[in-house]
């Protein structure tokens, strides 16, 4: 097989005066060394953290494209406020997208690397988004013979965040967890791993045609944000479950807050005496996404035993060390056609992703609206 | 001695239709037990945290002092959406007071509490505000010989909680912290401890007297809050120390979130190279104060490292265990007169810190505003 000399590679770039812009830059396609193999990328999805990285803090409202329709450029301008923020990154053209599959197309000399030629892998390593992409064999997932590359293209981070949810739950000393905005690819899989594993799970979603889906997969506990009765019903299902943990992908507004007070409410309807500083009982939320940009406002009234923080898929593997990250990685190659399986609503070309509809129907990160895209196209 | 047969004792009720009582009541003074002592209390100071239990969620906008001047009665309204945490002690009229110091007067037979007949004593035990305390001999902190009950009323909670704030920082790993509403007695203990210990300390404060107070007693990093270039040195100070823990007395509004935006920048001046994530130093801020009660409102800027949560002084004491809690109050008792010095306002009487106007004055719970209960009196 004759290879190219260059491929096309999706980058993103902050300029120095605080415009975001994003091309298709021709680049050369890497010769893979001894121990690595060359990957034609044919399936990675767009993730929110994709997301992140693309756009930065640049305004959406501002987004224009220009260039032609097979190489578009994408301007965006980042606003005053956010520009110190995305400072360390301008100048720098950044290639983006984080997991992914394909064929390996050319491998170096080892014998684990040749073994894996005209195979389709799955790998997490960056730049994904371009035609083409050197990864070292012993970091590449080999998936099933006959396995279509878009069935492993989201391997690692929305299977290994929703095990990561599960086993931080465990390692904190919680026996049940609340998700939110529950009726994502990534919810759909905790629901099968939570049923799997006996763990009480507390779904929230928005809107009751999620409700619906996830009750259609086997979700006990299902409360719509939209409701009138939310709070209660919250309450209700964190007393049946006992879930003292959740994991928030919204971030802001009030929902934190409200997951806190619910938890606080289920633990003292089997209160004994009156505790000033209320239950002795830490309540902890995780927010591990950005899907509601607001500020976070708490109203504290759920006593002093409580926590919210940051959480985020690789500081925790580093933090469960190798060897357990190694054995949530081998769940997820074993259940990849069951619990693992990802839904995406559109497949597309690197230079469809770049065209204005098509970024705004990523950019509002809906339910069910996870894209796609085959590099190879 | 003959002792009374009763005595007053200050009472917060939650009445089951939502209104708080409180009262002087006259109940029975207590026999010590064998292992016990009588104190007579005679300095017993009003804290935030005992503010909450005298008051809990009742709007001070409605008090109301009725009775005689000897037997003031105290109501207040509870807003109908804060008596659902309330519920719990609704009916139970309950003592009140921390804290305090006094004469023991009468003891049990065993040589331990024989031993503390007619010294002045310390103790934390709650029920403080009433003119007698029945308490193990083993729990009294015996003070110097001439020291007045009053230079030893706020032996603990103040002290254990300076001393608690620095215990945490180091076994989280943390090397230096900041504090805020800085200028309080706790404020200058802290200044205290840290300039003893070598340990960076950034206090906070809102008002440019208070910046003076604690630069007066050697403060090194003093920031105000209300001066317009705050944020700026805000993180010079972040960046000077180090500190990647605070804890906030205010615990609502904006003050939270801006001390980890400026830690997260002070952390950022030396960053190498952009990480869409923020920087990998954990970044931590510990509410244990509600003198803000507004909602705390967290304007996500600062990566995905960060903690906010409640701090609380008897959590902390049990979490470190008795051992490590006695060299905390050890070296309270050495230092009592130096580091851990308090200062009062005002010394009332029980009838007296019942009047509205006293009320009115340590409810405001400002800076140098601190009022001492002698019961004695």
């Amino acid at each position: 097989m004759t290879l190219p000399a260059t491929h096309l590679q999706l980058r993103s770039l902050v300029t120095p005066e605080g415009m975001l812009r994003i091309t298709l830059d021709e680049v050369p396609v890497p010769q893979p060394g001894a121990d690595e193999v060359l990957i034609r990328v044919e399936a990675t999805p767009i993730n929110p953290s994709d997301i992140g990285l693309l756009f930065g803090a640049a305004d959406l409202a501002t987004v224009q494209v220009a260039g032609t329709a097979a190489r578009p450029v994408v301007t965006a301008q980042i606003p005053e406020r956010a520009r110190a923020a995305m400072a360390s990154r301008a100048g720098q053209s950044m290639p983006v997208g984080n997991e992914g599959a394909g064929t390996v197309v050319a491998a170096g000399a080892s014998p684990a690397a040749q073994a894996l030629l005209g195979r389709t892998v799955a790998v997490i390593g960056g730049a994904m988004y371009g035609q083409y992409r050197a990864m070292p064999a012993s970091q590449c997932l080999l998936l099933p013979e006959g396995t279509p590359a878009a069935a492993g293209a989201s391997c690692f981070v929305n299977p290994l965040t929703a095990l990561g949810m599960v086993e931080t739950m465990r390692r904190e000393g919680h026996s049940a967890l609340v998700h939110t905005a529950a009726a994502s690819n990534l919810g759909q899989m905790l629901v099968k791993i939570c049923a799997a594993d006996g763990i009480g799970l507390v779904n929230i979603v928005r809107r009751p045609e999620q409700a619906a889906l996830l009750r259609g997969i086997g979700a006990q506990h299902v409360v719509d944000s939209s409701e009138p009765g939310f709070q209660a019903a919250l309450t209700d299902a964190l007393a049946a479950t006992g879930a003292t943990i959740a994991f928030d992908a919204t971030g802001g507004g009030t929902l934190a807050g409200q997951i806190l007070q619910g938890m606080e409410a289920a633990i003292n309807r089997n209160a004994k005496e009156y505790s000033r500083y209320g239950s002795a009982v830490h309540k902890q939320v995780y927010l591990y996404g950005m899907l509601d940009t607001r500020p976070t406002e708490i109203t504290r009234s759920f006593g002093m035993a409580w926590g919210i923080g940051g959480w985020l898929l690789f500081p925790f593997l580093q933090k469960i060390g190798p060897q357990a990250a190694q054995a949530l990685r081998q769940r997820v190659a074993a259940e990849l056609k069951t619990t693992f399986a990802s839904h995406y609503a559109r497949t597309v070309s690197l230079a469809e992703a770049l065209q204005a509809d098509t970024i705004a129907f990523y950019t509002a990160r809906n339910t069910g609206a996870k894209v796609l895209i085959d590099p190879s196209k």
